[in-house]
């Protein structure tokens, strides 16, 4: 008997999230909360880690003036199922899931036919992990993320993990890992390429492994003297350290690619000059204004581009699991307890975490 | 006996250039100067029209702070060839020929090994037809350009032009053709692509003829109103004309590519929501900063792309004489004498040209 909850009973959740008064230090509280039960497509999920996302910091703390309160944080959730839906076909209880930023989109626009859901042209965009919009009965926002016991997701959007990968470890890569995984794809790295990953964290260390997997010659570039050797262990081929002028100057005009993790407003003059003829730079995870206008003189007179890129889709999130089995690619990932966060929050702002904390949400129930 | 030069007698040569003292609207006034005599690898050119571009009044006006007077403008110059040095193959006294932006280059570096000797890596880069460099003797600046009677220009510099193009309107092929054919071909333009060119002067009107040409949905965005009617003529499906909110906003996230022409700073945001999802835009013209700093969440959100691009290699320009005569694409140009050359250069200022002046140079004898 695997359909044992009833089609209307609510689901209870422990989790942790944001009342929405953030001063005094204490960003995330325990909370209790009911899901909507699963759908005929949908599957229930009992969560067993959650990786820390640097965006979950810009969330909590309203970076984007979009942050509907309360808000319970989480889109790199790795859980068991425990109830499917009639309808569902791909799972059954029992089966070890991956969860990434989205749980639903339209399924009718032109992006979600190009499975890239995450350009869902859905008024609401698609619906995200949490702080999302209620797609499926249009009851409104707020969806609530995988800082939490379980999660309810349709079926199209829970991801297969790979048996080979460390359930442990793989959480960061259902939004690190396609978030560098999916320009790298899209901008077509090959072997030879000469790439460059700028920012050495959550995202960047991802970037670094599987750009090397990819067969490009990697340059990390950091900020700190003391990453040169971290980033050297991750793989990268050679280290840039961008307060040395002398070594920038020596990459002028040398990478094909560049891929900046960088999460805060920054001068993106100095990584355009480190772009080889008609290469790319994309930025991830900066969702704002550049500290200072482009000088299309940089861009023209070598014929290089600069580009955003977002997440990735479902199918590239399945993509991204499988090529990291495959090539044997794991997040560096330090453990935490849930009652821990706040303090791992504080350290991710202080560039003090190697390289994304994990919540074992053991630490939960 | 076509060699009837003397090795060694330098070229007598009409000009006008700009002396260096620009107050006062007097530009440009008649110079007399010699050229080297041609080596045996260069060929002496009888020039016959030259188009006026308007990085000629940036060049006079020392906008890009790199002007050295005097200086003869002119980068898109059609003449006859009336001497060949001894090495030279593939042309003979008599042929029309045309001369784009660049006279010379390195040919060793790997952006001449790719035929884009534009982005040449020599110190000095390529040897650009005004302005310019003298890499063949190493002498130092100071190259005078096609507002002349003459020019000396290596034969590699030089373009065949196809029988079919009328040569009193094909000179701006050189440059403004070159410069738009180049982004639209290396961005992969095809049949059904929606394309809009932004700024629909000299550059922005063969932008429109060439994208056309090459089978897309072209699209013309112009400041003003009186240009919608003018835009349509040269075979534009649609117009925008960006002052008006309600036209742009029903443009929004519509073009997979976007050419902007307009050569002086301005806000790329509103143009940056033009682009479709994984869309580009390419500024040419423009060798300064933007107004106002990118929104990386603009890019990131539509996985959108900015990029620059200069001209274009030689087998590029050949490419795009050819692809004009194929087409029957020739530039809207205005012939004027050479005396009528300040007056040119104001009605630029003043947008008010359609669309591209040519010099009749036998006004400079």
């Amino acid at each position: 008997m695997e359909n044992t909850i009833s089609a209307i009973a609510k689901i209870e959740t422990k989790g942790y999230g944001a009342s929405g008064s953030l001063i005094g230090g204490e960003t995330l509280k325990p909370m209790e909360f009911e899901r909507n039960p699963p759908q005929a497509d949908e599957v229930l999920i009992e969560t067993l880690y959650c990786g820390v996302c640097h965006s979950d910091v810009h969330q909590v703390e309203n970076d984007w003036k979009n942050t509907i309160y309360p808000c319970v944080p989480g889109h790199e959730v790795i859980g068991r199922v425990t109830y499917t839906g009639e309808a569902v076909t791909k799972f059954k209880v029992g089966d070890v899931v991956g969860v990434g930023c989205m749980i639903d989109s339209c399924q009718h626009c032109s992006a979600c036919a190009d499975d890239e859901e995450q350009f869902c042209e859905h008024p609401h965009g698609p619906t995200m992990t949490y702080n999302g919009y209620f797609m499926a009965d249009g009851s409104g926002y707020n969806t609530f993320g995988g800082y939490s016991s379980n999660l309810v997701v349709k079926e199209k959007f829970v991801l297969r993990m790979p048996e080979s990968l460390d359930i442990a470890k793989a959480a960061p890569i259902l939004c690190a890992g396609v978030t560098t995984y999916s320009p790298l794809n899209h901008w077509g790295i090959k072997a030879g390429d000469k790439v460059a990953i700028v920012g050495i964290g959550g995202l960047g260390h991802m970037g670094v492994k599987i750009a090397k997997a990819m067969g490009a010659e990697v340059t990390a570039v950091t900020t700190k003297e003391e990453k040169r050797g971290p980033a050297l262990q991750l793989g990268a081929d050679h280290v840039i350290v961008s307060e040395n002028e002398e070594e920038m100057k020596q990459y002028a005009k040398y990478f094909n690619f560049i891929l900046v993790t960088i999460p805060d407003p920054f001068d993106i003059t100095p990584y355009i000059n480190l772009i080889h003829r008609r290469g790319n730079l994309v930025t991830v995870g900066l969702l704002a204004p550049y500290k200072a206008p482009l000088n299309n003189m940089e861009l023209a007179s070598q014929a290089r581009s600069v580009g955003g890129s977002l997440i990735g889709g479902i199918a590239e999130t399945q993509e991204v699991l499988d090529f990291c089995a495959e090539h044997n690619i794991l997040p560096d990932v330090e453990m935490i307890n849930i009652e821990d966060i706040n303090e791992a929050y504080q350290k991710m702002k202080d560039e003090d975490v190697r390289f994304r904390y994990v919540i074992d949400l053991k630490s939960i129930k």
